[in-house]
């Protein structure tokens, strides 16, 4: 266990860099906070490099599922772990887990999400955690999203990255080739011309892509797709949030 | 119209006090930014009296639906403006609305969400936003929810304040009080032992109760409804976000 009193530490200068989508990339690794996540990160394939505690997080270690031996410990003074901490009330634990990007959905089977440009980090975090309680089996990040590695995104997706793939691809590629692979391929649009989703009938497994916040589906791909379907707003709001309309179709539309 | 170029105006002061709760009620305001905002307000029953500019928002006042004379008009130096704005990249149009809340939904007929110690304001605010889409009349915030007049909540209710009735009140006396008026009373759980919200029946306008993040609705509260359900989780999260939950339920429960 390696030992830590100074925020001017060159590890901790590196963890710190490590909040930045370029740096992440060239170091491999991305952060992990709380130990409810390590544990998540712990049970699951991902790679566990490197436990940082407090005293506190250090008297939690024992509870953790040991899986590997190659994990590098290090226990930070407490102001030095709140100085790197990314949370207000840290529970004295974060973690180093190597980056693990697939590149194309070729060898997943099941029902998947593919998501064009939705850059707000909550929303993206929030639909991966639907995709994964409504059992769908990836999630496909188009060009334009907010990266999953982001603290931001890792908070809301509470685990969820470590339980369905996700991939990173060109739209414009991927849904030909799903298409090819026998999915159905469905957009969404905020247009009353669109199918009503509750009318949709589902013969295979879906790929159901959601769009950017503020302008939806890119028309292009919307040409690409079997069906386009939209939600029917009964009140006065314009539209709904990319998340909640994500959750309402996913859970609606299972094959 | 009175124009402004200092930011240690007693006005300018006056606004950026208005982000903390106790001011806006003391003072009776609260603030709205954006022009979209102003405009829904406008056009609803909600009283603006103040309407807060720099020149490039002073562009886009002939565009709005002037609806009162009585409004006041204040003219910001672009530092001004920014130093009181509290969005990334301001569009120059901010507004004072009177504080209007109501406090028992006494008079408002169809489905109602009332929420119990939700706290997280993007939640509060996309729930208020997913109820107007779902043609609710209603919103009951019981204690511990975050304040919508809050600038996060604001901007995720996207105006859905301004198209249905916000109530504050004890849900422990709310609920009793709508089920003599005849609604369904809805609670929610994560238990598999409630009801699967896909099997519930309507018979009349419901009132559904979604809880805290964390927690969930209080078990004091589960025990006042007439019936609890749940929605299945068929991966590995362990639950749904909250506004996401709220979401499929009001799509899905429309008596």
């Amino acid at each position: 266990m390696i030992e830590i009193s100074s925020t001017k530490n060159n590890f901790i200068k590196e963890i710190k860099k490590l909040t930045k989508k370029k740096y992440r990339e060239e170091h491999g690794h991305y952060v992990i906070e709380g130990v409810h996540l390590i544990e998540e990160a712990l049970k699951s394939p991902a790679m566990v490099t490197t436990i940082i505690m407090n005293n506190q997080g250090y008297e939690l270690l024992p509870g953790l599922p040991m899986t590997s031996d190659a994990i590098t410990y290090y226990l930070l003074s407490d102001e030095v772990f709140r100085n790197v901490s990314d949370v207000p009330a840290p529970q004295g634990m974060m973690a180093l887990v190597k980056l693990n990007k697939e590149v194309l959905p070729e060898t997943v089977t099941g029902n998947l999400l593919l998501l064009d440009n939705v850059q707000d980090p909550g929303n993206v975090g929030t639909m991966i955690r639907t995709a994964d309680a409504a059992g769908y089996a990836g999630v496909v990040l188009g060009e334009g999203c907010a990266d999953i590695y982001n603290p931001k995104v890792l908070r809301s997706m509470q685990g969820s990255h470590f339980h369905l793939t996700i991939m990173e691809g060109d739209l414009a590629e991927v849904i030909p080739a799903l298409k090819t692979k026998g999915l159905q391929l469905i957009g969404t649009e905020l247009n009353p011309e669109a199918v009503d989703y509750r009318e949709l009938s589902l013969e295979s497994h879906v790929a159901l892509v959601m769009g950017n916040e503020g302008q939806g589906v890119s028309s292009q791909l919307l040409q690409l797709t079997d069906k386009n379907v939209y939600i029917p707003i009964i009140g006065q709001a314009e539209s709904l949030n990319v998340a909640v309309a994500a959750g309402i179709l996913m859970f609606s539309l299972q094959s």
